[in-house]
Protein backbone atom coordinates (compact mmCIF):
# COMPACT_ATOMS: atom_id res chain seq x y z
CA UNK A 1 0.00 0.00 0.00
CA UNK A 2 1.20 3.85 -0.33
CA UNK A 3 0.86 5.61 2.48
CA UNK A 4 1.48 9.29 3.35
CA UNK A 5 2.96 9.76 6.86
CA UNK A 6 2.95 13.28 8.99
CA UNK A 7 4.25 14.13 12.17
CA UNK A 8 4.09 16.62 14.60
CA UNK A 9 5.94 15.88 17.35
CA UNK A 10 7.77 18.35 20.21
CA UNK A 11 11.01 19.44 19.24
CA UNK A 12 12.96 17.24 20.81
CA UNK A 13 11.85 14.03 19.91
CA UNK A 14 12.05 15.38 16.55
CA UNK A 15 15.39 13.60 15.88
CA UNK A 16 14.02 10.61 16.44
CA UNK A 17 10.66 10.07 14.74
CA UNK A 18 12.87 11.55 11.63
CA UNK A 19 15.48 8.34 12.09
CA UNK A 20 12.63 6.02 12.37
CA UNK A 21 10.55 7.16 9.90
CA UNK A 22 13.39 7.37 7.41
CA UNK A 23 14.12 3.65 7.63
CA UNK A 24 10.83 2.89 6.29
CA UNK A 25 9.79 5.91 4.44
CA UNK A 26 10.74 8.60 1.71
CA UNK A 27 11.64 12.20 3.52
CA UNK A 28 9.82 14.82 0.88
CA UNK A 29 9.12 17.83 3.28
CA UNK A 30 9.68 18.66 7.28
CA UNK A 31 7.74 16.07 9.04
CA UNK A 32 6.14 14.54 5.88
CA UNK A 33 7.08 11.23 4.42
CA UNK A 34 5.80 8.85 1.49
CA UNK A 35 6.12 5.79 0.32
CA UNK A 36 5.08 1.72 -0.67
CA UNK A 37 5.40 0.12 2.47
CA UNK A 38 3.61 -3.62 3.63
CA UNK A 39 1.51 -4.00 6.83
CA UNK A 40 3.50 -5.69 8.47
CA UNK A 41 6.33 -3.04 8.25
CA UNK A 42 3.90 -0.52 9.13
CA UNK A 43 3.19 -2.13 12.04
CA UNK A 44 6.94 -2.03 12.81
CA UNK A 45 6.85 1.60 12.12
CA UNK A 46 4.05 2.86 14.39
CA UNK A 47 5.19 0.78 17.30
CA UNK A 48 8.53 1.97 16.97
CA UNK A 49 7.08 5.55 16.63
CA UNK A 50 4.75 4.72 20.12
CA UNK A 51 8.02 4.10 21.31
CA UNK A 52 9.10 7.38 21.72
CA UNK A 53 6.04 9.62 21.14
CA UNK A 54 4.19 11.49 23.82
CA UNK A 55 0.89 10.16 23.29
CA UNK A 56 -0.70 13.05 25.21
CA UNK A 57 1.06 15.64 22.75
CA UNK A 58 2.91 14.58 19.78
CA UNK A 59 0.62 13.71 16.59
CA UNK A 60 1.05 11.68 13.48
CA UNK A 61 -1.20 10.87 10.68
CA UNK A 62 -1.11 8.21 8.45
CA UNK A 63 -2.91 8.44 5.22
CA UNK A 64 -3.09 5.03 3.49
CA UNK A 65 -3.67 4.19 -0.14
CA UNK A 66 -4.53 0.96 -1.51
CA UNK A 67 -3.36 1.86 -4.71
CA UNK A 68 -1.68 4.96 -6.14
CA UNK A 69 -3.62 4.49 -9.09
CA UNK A 70 -6.07 7.68 -8.27
CA UNK A 71 -3.45 9.36 -6.99
CA UNK A 72 -1.70 12.57 -8.07
CA UNK A 73 1.62 14.78 -6.71
CA UNK A 74 2.18 18.11 -7.39
CA UNK A 75 4.76 20.41 -5.83
CA UNK A 76 4.83 24.44 -6.34
CA UNK A 77 8.23 25.72 -5.35
CA UNK A 78 10.94 23.54 -4.85
CA UNK A 79 11.24 20.03 -4.27
CA UNK A 80 13.06 20.40 -0.46
CA UNK A 81 15.19 16.84 -1.12
CA UNK A 82 17.02 18.67 -3.75
CA UNK A 83 17.98 21.92 -1.35
CA UNK A 84 19.18 20.20 2.20
CA UNK A 85 19.64 16.75 3.18
CA UNK A 86 16.82 17.19 5.66
CA UNK A 87 15.54 19.73 8.23
CA UNK A 88 15.79 18.57 11.32
CA UNK B 1 -11.11 15.25 -5.17
CA UNK B 2 -9.67 14.98 -2.14
CA UNK B 3 -6.76 16.71 -1.53
CA UNK B 4 -4.04 16.42 1.61
CA UNK B 5 -2.24 19.73 1.15
CA UNK B 6 1.60 20.12 3.28
CA UNK B 7 3.77 23.09 2.88
CA UNK B 8 7.04 24.21 4.27
CA UNK B 9 7.25 27.76 4.00
CA UNK B 10 9.91 30.33 5.73
CA UNK B 11 8.43 31.06 8.94
CA UNK B 12 7.62 34.74 8.12
CA UNK B 13 4.94 33.85 5.33
CA UNK B 14 3.32 30.99 7.66
CA UNK B 15 0.40 32.96 9.11
CA UNK B 16 -0.82 33.99 5.53
CA UNK B 17 0.01 30.42 4.10
CA UNK B 18 -2.34 29.27 7.19
CA UNK B 19 -4.88 31.67 6.54
CA UNK B 20 -4.93 30.90 2.84
CA UNK B 21 -5.16 27.59 3.19
CA UNK B 22 -7.76 27.14 5.78
CA UNK B 23 -10.17 28.76 3.66
CA UNK B 24 -10.23 25.94 1.26
CA UNK B 25 -9.16 23.16 3.17
CA UNK B 26 -9.71 21.73 7.42
CA UNK B 27 -6.58 22.27 9.08
CA UNK B 28 -5.46 19.23 10.60
CA UNK B 29 -1.84 19.19 11.39
CA UNK B 30 0.86 22.06 11.41
CA UNK B 31 1.19 22.78 8.14
CA UNK B 32 -1.05 19.78 7.13
CA UNK B 33 -4.27 20.68 5.74
CA UNK B 34 -6.55 17.61 3.96
CA UNK B 35 -10.36 18.20 2.45
CA UNK B 36 -12.88 17.67 -0.59
CA UNK B 37 -12.10 20.44 -3.11
CA UNK B 38 -12.96 21.35 -6.61
CA UNK B 39 -10.75 22.17 -9.31
CA UNK B 40 -11.17 25.34 -9.62
CA UNK B 41 -11.05 26.30 -6.24
CA UNK B 42 -7.89 24.36 -6.27
CA UNK B 43 -6.73 26.57 -8.69
CA UNK B 44 -7.60 29.84 -6.93
CA UNK B 45 -5.33 28.07 -3.84
CA UNK B 46 -2.63 27.36 -5.46
CA UNK B 47 -2.84 30.97 -7.06
CA UNK B 48 -3.20 32.65 -3.55
CA UNK B 49 -0.59 30.36 -2.27
CA UNK B 50 1.83 31.47 -4.92
CA UNK B 51 1.26 35.01 -4.51
CA UNK B 52 3.05 34.98 -1.12
CA UNK B 53 4.98 31.86 -1.45
CA UNK B 54 8.94 32.43 -2.50
CA UNK B 55 9.14 29.64 -4.86
CA UNK B 56 12.66 29.24 -4.34
CA UNK B 57 12.97 28.33 -0.60
CA UNK B 58 9.43 27.69 -0.32
CA UNK B 59 7.58 23.99 -0.72
CA UNK B 60 4.03 23.08 -1.52
CA UNK B 61 2.98 19.30 -1.72
CA UNK B 62 -0.57 18.57 -2.96
CA UNK B 63 -1.56 15.25 -3.00
CA UNK B 64 -4.66 15.05 -5.34
CA UNK B 65 -6.90 11.65 -5.14
CA UNK B 66 -9.62 11.19 -7.71
CA UNK B 67 -11.87 9.47 -4.26
CA UNK B 68 -11.51 8.88 -0.95
CA UNK B 69 -12.70 5.40 -1.49
CA UNK B 70 -9.42 3.74 -1.27
CA UNK B 71 -8.25 5.89 1.47
CA UNK B 72 -7.53 5.35 5.44
CA UNK B 73 -6.95 8.09 7.77
CA UNK B 74 -5.16 6.88 11.45
CA UNK B 75 -3.13 9.21 13.94
CA UNK B 76 -1.17 8.23 16.63
CA UNK B 77 -1.32 10.34 19.36
CA UNK B 78 -3.32 13.26 19.92
CA UNK B 79 -6.05 14.96 17.11
CA UNK B 80 -4.45 18.39 17.31
CA UNK B 81 -7.72 20.50 16.63
CA UNK B 82 -8.73 19.64 19.84
CA UNK B 83 -5.47 20.76 21.62
CA UNK B 84 -4.72 24.12 20.03
CA UNK B 85 -6.96 26.08 17.70
CA UNK B 86 -3.83 25.96 15.47
CA UNK B 87 -0.18 26.30 15.65
CA UNK B 88 1.01 29.02 13.48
Amino acid sequence: MFVILVYDVKEERVAKALKICRKYLTWVQNSVFEGEITEAKLRMLKDELKGIMDETYDSVIIYKFRTKQYYERETLGIEKPSHEDFIV
